[in-house]
């Protein structure tokens, strides 16, 4: 998918949300768990119940691969049952030498034919760049993630007074650019929007962290937000495990539709 | 599997190599290609060639990964046939927030019960810990990687006068030791062993980039090795790729065997 038909479903939904898809048969309603493959089961009808409400879903890779073959089979189904007009993303964090990611290049998008696929920075250039060899297909590179441990080393200072996570946007622009590079920026780091929106003013940026980890959409859209929207702003745990019952898809529906009517709102105000 | 055991095999071969079992249908020899499983059968016949020569595999995930679910299928049938007593890593670089990373550690350790897993650091302290949860099992985090791409981030020069990596290997000891903690450390980087060694003088370091890459197996013993010799050295293609025709399975064994012989010898003369 290229960055005009993006943005034309993000216009025509008022929307910006992603629904990330970290389906865990742990955590899913019971009375799934009888059927054939609960996880498509669950996935399908989390959909179902979402798809009018946001512009991408992110399978959270990991849920899948720790089924082992049935996992990899759920997920394919999965990907399949997506309407084809909306953003897939394939959070898998990977990156390794030339020809390694190469491989999971092939993997996520021949064999799986996702849209996009998050990608870690530590190993540069040829690490990231085999993923970006691909027609209307998308790097999102980890920036400045959500999570606590992102202190540990993204917001290092280097010896020019940028911070890490700044090089790595700066360094990014040498090998992509706003049609086929993403970043990831979590929503608990709001402040560091206006930051990253020095380096990379219209690139869009994949936001987690609005929600359950405590980050504010308002903040995120007034900092984040540039004139072709440039967010999708994530939740997982707060629409799909909104409910464990019977009535899950029908929660999960209420809760995607409550951020994307917020999310209306940010796009009157800040667009 | 715990150091003392790694290190009696270590002993007892009088070798640190590795083999890295990155098997790509396109370069294995044609002949394979009409067996069921001609991945599986190019792997099982390269262990049976190297098994007296190496104290390790490696099978690099993203060329499983990217043939898909027989891929995977491929990938356990290889770790089963394994001997008990050869350490495993499964080079997958993964590393994401802590209830996903938790989910990488099940599916590498309880599914398919890896000795270990190699890491990747820039999500930090959450991102790492959850695979430090396991009895007997290793992460192998990334630190300095022989790619050229390794230069753009790792490098770096922050506030304290510390290069990036030097700060993850720091940082590590918060979070693991030299039971639980193994490192990447590339061998083209041999000038870096040292600086290494100062903060991790007792760790394992996987050192790949020997041979195809360019890195002196002298270099790296005379830099890298301790009094449990800490060092497993990785080769792949040199090994596996030796040759493409129907005598590969020999040739193999003869490259290894001519590591496993100046392995020999730099163990007398550094540890």
């Amino acid at each position: 998918m290229n960055k005009a038909a993006l943005f034309e479903q993000i216009q025509k939904k008022k929307s910006f949300l992603c629904v990330g898809l970290d389906t865990d048969p742990s955590k899913i309603p019971a009375h799934l768990l009888d059927t054939e493959d609960p996880i498509f089961e669950f996935n399908k009808a989390i959909i179902d119940a979402t798809k009018d409400y946001c512009v991408a879903y992110k399978p959270n890779i990991a849920f899948y691969e720790a089924l082992g073959v049935k996992g990899w089979e759920s997920l394919q189904k999965t990907l399949d049952y997506i309407p084809s007009e909306i953003f897939t993303i394939a959070d898998a964090k990977r990156g390794d030498i030339g020809n390694t990611s190469k491989m999971y290049a092939k993997a996520f998008f021949e064999s799986m034919n996702f849209d996009s696929i998050t990608v870690a920075p530590y190993m540069g250039e040829d690490s990231v760049t085999p993923f970006l060899e691909f027609d209307n297909k998308w790097v999102i590179l980890l920036a400045a993630t959500s999570n606590k441990g992102g202190l540990d080393f993204q917001y290092q200072k280097i010896e020019n007074g940028q911070m890490v996570f700044e090089k790595v946007l700066e360094k990014s622009l040498e090998w992509g650019n706003e049609k086929n590079l993403m970043y990831v920026v979590g929503a608990t780091r709001a402040d560091f929007l206006e930051k990253v929106r020095k380096i990379v003013p219209n690139s869009f940026l994949l936001v987690p962290g609005v929600g359950a980890q405590g980050g504010s959409l308002e903040e995120v859209a007034k900092y984040g937000m540039n004139d072709t929207c440039g967010l999708l702003v994530n939740s997982s745990r707060g629409i799909i495990y909104a409910s464990n019952s019977e009535d899950f898809a029908e929660v999960a529906s209420a809760e995607a539709k409550k951020l994307q009517e917020q999310m209306a709102v940010m796009l009157e105000k800040y667009s």
